[in-house]
């Protein structure tokens, strides 16, 4: 960011009056520009013991494995993100249900949040963003072929929540913060 | 936005190649400029009985009582950042708990979350954008002069959930959708 986006003045970054950070700031026509970590909101999409998963035909992480998730849009709700999403990149319509797992990315500036997600038929299709879509059983995950280490983390808490029982009552939202060193 | 914050070419808004949406695209120098909703992430600081909220200092809802809350800034997690508000707005450190709700505000193009959080001592002081700060009982908050729908329905959530016995167990996120027409 260079140019003030109302005014296309050169910016000055700096500390404005009453704030603590450095701030893009317009000396001429007086605007801050902030900038805030973008949300990315999907779905644990479950039809059965299966859940479907979506191989990315786009950058980064092309040929690999992710539950349906992409950035928030304005004007919408994060559920209403996450079941968009996952229509949009695996043709599923699924019912959305609690907030299951929220994940900080703060090394690239974004907050992931999957929900938990119900089809009620096995009907499904690769999007514009897909290779190919398809459920997998819990032994059938491609674990080494998974786009980023928030879907990872999800999945791996789920198949334990499942296994003991907790997803069918109240739980917490499960929720670390994610290292740059943990990129995959 | 009307000018590229790249190069300070006049922005063209159109819908991109292997997009669905209208985005703010510069034909000078290719960059697309995405607009997404922000984060602000706050606490219900609990010391006892009591919650403590702040009188504001700004505007919107100068003088009108909230939690501790702001916009979540790059390179933080959402609980860092409900506890660094708490501390710049209250003058409190808080012990960070679970995520207890998440308000969706599409009109503003916000995401509001509260987590639970305890204060060890009851030591505060109004930050520079608090008018006061002081711990309240359940019958002391002053609902007529909340300054948000969020910290109001957050509030209405929490103490009938720890007069039910839920707080101190495994609970879903509190979650809705705040609607224009609630503006207080």
């Amino acid at each position: 960011m260079k140019f003030c986006p109302n005014c296309a003045a050169i910016l000055t970054i700096k500390i404005p009056a009453d704030d603590s950070r450095e701030r893009h700031v317009c000396e001429a026509c007086g605007s801050i520009h902030y900038q805030n970590p973008r949300n990315v909101v999907g779905s644990i999409p479950v039809y059965g013991d299966q859940v479907l998963l979506c191989r990315r035909a786009i950058e980064p992480r092309h040929g690999y494995w992710t539950l349906p998730a992409g950035f928030m849009e304005l004007g919408e709700s994060t559920s209403h993100g996450a079941a968009r999403e996952t229509l949009e990149e695996a043709g599923a319509v699924v019912r959305v249900g609690p907030l299951y797992s929220l994940l900080n990315v703060p090394h690239a500036e974004q907050v992931h949040m999957f929900y938990l997600a119900t089809m009620a038929y096995p009907e499904f299709s690769a999007g514009e963003e897909s290779l190919e879509v398809a459920l997998f059983h819990e032994h059938e995950i491609p674990w080494g072929e998974l786009a980023f280490p928030t879907v990872k983390q999800t999945l791996e808490w789920f198949f334990a929540d499942r296994a003991a029982g907790v997803l069918s009552g109240e739980f917490h939202v499960r929720s670390r913060d994610v290292l740059p060193s943990e990129r995959i």
